[in-house]
């Protein structure tokens, strides 16, 4: 079920969502009870309630994401780097995370991480 | 302890270490009980006599490695994108990571992961 292309998939289409402002296209990727640590160290939201009221705040300015070099993917997991940049009182900000899925049985991602920090937040 | 600035100072020796092929400073990076899950899915070796094993079997062929991007780190947590080269027989091959460390109060690893699978595995 989750090969490399399936898992690249996945993370090409969340990049997609993204940059699309879908928040159902993005919550529909997820497992019923999955979590998201976003970013690392901050509290896990857990459930799709808590999952879409998370990326429906951070859609609220328009996002550009593009992925960094290639997806790493085996095993039910997926790591990718990617840059998400977005323009707020017309200064703008990219956030540089790398992000980690982990997938189910049935393909759905129970388990998202986003591995950045301050020093990884860069105003242009 | 932690700070951006000493994981991603580890994760730059960690890497001077591969091209050095330097075993004792890579094994210097982590806690005594310390698991590498290299690739991911495997079973983790635990423990620095099986990370040392670990490692001078990985060096045996001169490695060419490069960071890609930028450390990402908070939290006590470190992911970085990067190449591996080396050459066997007259053919090179490149594998593209993406490595996760974790790091302990005294700042050693203690689990890393490699993430990658045979789609991230290039020959030249």
């Amino acid at each position: 079920m989750n090969t490399y292309e399936y898992m690249s998939a996945v993370v090409r289409r969340y990049v997609a969502a993204l940059n699309a402002s879908d928040l159902e296209d993005i919550v529909a990727l997820y497992a019923a009870d999955a979590t998201v640590e976003d970013p690392v160290g901050s509290e896990p939201r857990r459930g799709l309630d808590a999952i879409r009221a998370f990326y429906a705040k951070a859609l609220q300015l328009p996002l550009r994401v593009e992925l960094q070099g290639e997806v790493r993917a085996v095993a039910n997991e997926a790591a990718f780097a990617f840059t998400v940049s977005f323009e707020h009182q017309g200064r703008r900000t990219t956030i540089a995370p790398i992000d980690h899925f982990r997938f189910d049985a049935a393909g759905k991602i129970v388990s998202m991480r986003a591995l950045f920090g301050p020093q990884n937040m860069h105003q242009l």
